[in-house]
């Protein structure tokens, strides 16, 4: 017995149903999940004129439950995932009629990459429409795909660090200040008075590790109030985000991290070959590269290479968008790999919390990663020192009183330490080579859309 | 190489520092997570006098690193965890010195539990007071073993979900309309409108079943705005949730939930039976009771046993704390367990979605699930036929162009489903039989408490 949700009559795109020699038979097309076959009812002793009248007149999509008897197939089933059977129904039974006139189409939501962003005529399908209908639009099997290399992603991350001794924590999403600075957050009526949504889990990790537990990751909501509309911004999306205590030196950290992700490509490559291929089916992209060990370029070695090829930017400026996006097509070029790592920031561009580099003074502990020449990471050796942690915040003219519990963290014996944090829907988006983080985000949130 | 929390000179826990000998050697007792070592400095080549004098006068909770020489114990060292070695120093460092004042001591943090809930002259260790200083707090080897606990509970659960052909999902916190009628709900500012805190991710969660994702799971924090100041009540806190289809019966839900809960009582006693005797130790209880199959109760049974035990209650009335705790003792000492569900609730007590029973009319296909006579689960095999679910609104007299969209979920063909959500910080409170869920909480929040 199977759960099947039936796509259309056999061998029409454009009509509702369509039968064969006088109604003596019907095909159906069937999916479940990423999954179709061919299902065909024959005039016999079990199936009357009347079952394959009712089966005639089935909506798309309806949701049937099926019995029958699989069989080979006279010639391969072109069109259907299942390619060398078909299921010779004996039983049919609608579980659930759907609606005649659908809001989406999945043949629409299936189209190709550059046809399904198109506007115009074909333009029903566009991603407002997709997204407004995310119910109809979740079934094709681009999207079956891709949120299982999302799953597969989280699984891995996790597998991955506990294997190598992290305590998975959960971090409290309402806090009491906005942790940094206060700008972008939003803000929570809190019975008699207000709270905010925490922008990242940094301060409770850190307070995890000085409290000895020398290594914690969590993933978990992280909330940006940043009226960004982009193709990679959200306002709410998933932090995977890790800390551990170092003994030397902070490329420990990075040496983690960076095997980390190394595990989950590999991970990926392995285990969901299938869903990777479906998602190329519909949104083509070249494979994802990545080296092992992972290439770290200092920043200043990424600014001379910027450099080189044309852009005016000084030494300490803060990398744009596009200088990233830039360099990682020319790291790409020199390199082969699409993951790489930009250690030692200038400091200037870094958080108070950030620590100074001690051999290369203006330059910091710190460190973004980059995927497809887009950041998926941002991170660094924090300050575990509660005097200078004082000095640099006043140097940022940040109000003491406002982060006291901050500092005071670090004054009952505290570990060195570092870490960063991952955004979810970017690693799954340019894993994948996709163009928009709302297609790696189940039910997106951005400045203008909370629903559905 | 290790980095331990210096606990005190050993021997004296009411004296900062303690030496022998005419301070030709020193003992420290160091900690490092849930495991403590004795650790000792003798006057030698390598251990000069002022190293004594250095090691004697560091404040405790600081933070060393310690090279040494592990060697055999003369005799069984009591108070250690490592009871038949001792580390005789050669180099110690001292990484990060706490202040000399800690505002919280571990040895108080430490009290039994009686001891430790107790007001007066011992009350400075009292669960606020923790709570303010939960840093140190979290350094007490109950509370490293409390929040191993944890993070074994979500692995087990999402490791045997996975298992099962579960999906994981993400779902958003930011929606756009108060999912449950609008009671107990955190408004948030959101641009220039305004949006809500999800109390729970389940209409995210029956969506994704009708986009054909057939099993899913979600682990996540979820918001209750309730002025409820109990044991076990907070306003944030993490939800553990599942959803799945089912063929014949909503009991296949059931089966799958509670076979999930008894793998995940089975994996905690295979694999972290120190951290749970750690537990046992400060907060005596007696071990978790389950048996397999779970024992199911109809709702009907629990009453009636109630009302043979003197208590006087309708047919159809919901159970309150107090009766669902006493129903706890008396299904223990009828069947001898700790974890048993309660099924077919009255259909009156239950939510707008919640399915009737066909064959028990006034009934519902509902369910709760208990620990130690304690709720940690609801849930039920929800409508999905949207003229019943516009009826059963009705019937509740809620506003239908409120729930429009969630009717409209089940228009384009939708599975019969169920499942549940279970609060996660409530299953390691019950399952290690402490009193209060703040002590699950590594960061908790409740109406009085946004901080840490």
């Amino acid at each position: 017995m199977f759960l099947l949700f039936l796509i259309l009559y056999f061998g029409n795109f454009g009509i509702i149903y369509f039968t064969l020699k006088g109604k003596k038979q019907c095909f159906l097309l069937l999916r479940q999940q990423q999954f179709t076959v061919q299902t065909i009812l024959c005039l016999s002793e079990t199936v009357s004129q009347q079952m394959i009248k009712f089966a005639s007149n089935l909506n798309r999509e309806s949701l049937l439950d099926v019995t029958g008897i699989v069989m080979a197939a006279p010639q391969k089933i072109t069109g259907c995932t299942q390619e060398d059977v078909e299921l010779s129904v004996t039983k049919i039974f609608c579980v659930s009629q759907a609606i005649p006139r659908l809001p989406l189409l999945i043949e629409d939501a299936m189209r190709s990459g550059a046809e399904l962003d198109e506007e115009g005529p074909q333009g029903k399908a566009g991603q407002e429409t997709r997204l407004d209908n995310r119910i109809i639009d979740l079934r094709t099997p681009t999207n079956q795909a891709i949120f299982r290399v999302e799953a597969a992603v989280c699984k891995l991350f996790r597998d991955i660090l506990t294997e190598k001794g992290f305590v998975e924590i959960h971090t409290p999403k309402i806090i009491s200040a906005a942790s940094e600075g206060g700008a972008n957050v939003f803000k929570v009526s809190y019975f008699k008075g207000s709270a905010y949504l925490a922008q990242s889990p940094q301060l409770y990790k850190q307070m995890a590790l000085c409290a000895d537990f020398d290594k914690v990751f969590t993933i978990g909501a992280v909330f940006r109030a940043e009226n960004a509309n982009t193709h990679r911004h959200l306002t709410e999306f998933v932090g995977m985000d890790l800390e551990m205590t170092f003994k030397e030196h902070y490329h420990e950290v990075i040496e983690e991290i960076t095997d980390t992700f190394v595990s989950i490509f590999k991970g990926l490559q392995e285990n969901l070959s299938e869903e990777i291929a479906t998602v190329y089916k519909q949104f083509p992209a070249e494979p994802f590269k990545f080296t092992q060990p992972s290439l770290i370029l200092n920043y200043a070695e990424g600014v001379a290479m910027l450099k080189e090829d044309g852009i005016t930017m000084g030494d300490e400026d803060d990398l744009s968008t596009v200088n990233e996006k830039r360099l990682g097509k020319l790291v790409r070029e020199k390199y082969d790999t699409d993951f790489y790592v930009l250690d030692k920031y200038p400091l200037a561009v870094r958080p108070f919390y950030t620590m100074p580099s001690v051999t290369e003074p203006g330059y910091s502990n710190s460190y973004d990663m980059f995927m497809r020449g887009e950041e998926i990471l941002s991170g660094a050796q924090r300050i575990h020192d509660p005097d200078l942690l004082t000095e640099r915040a006043l140097h940022h003219k940040i109000d003491l009183t406002k982060i006291k519990s901050y500092i005071d963290s670090f004054r009952y014996g505290s570990p060195p330490h570092g870490g960063g944090g991952i955004g979810m829907e970017r690693v799954v988006m340019l894993y994948l080579g996709l163009n928009n983080i709302r297609k790696t985000s189940m039910f997106p949130r951005d400045p203008k859309r909370i629903t559905p």
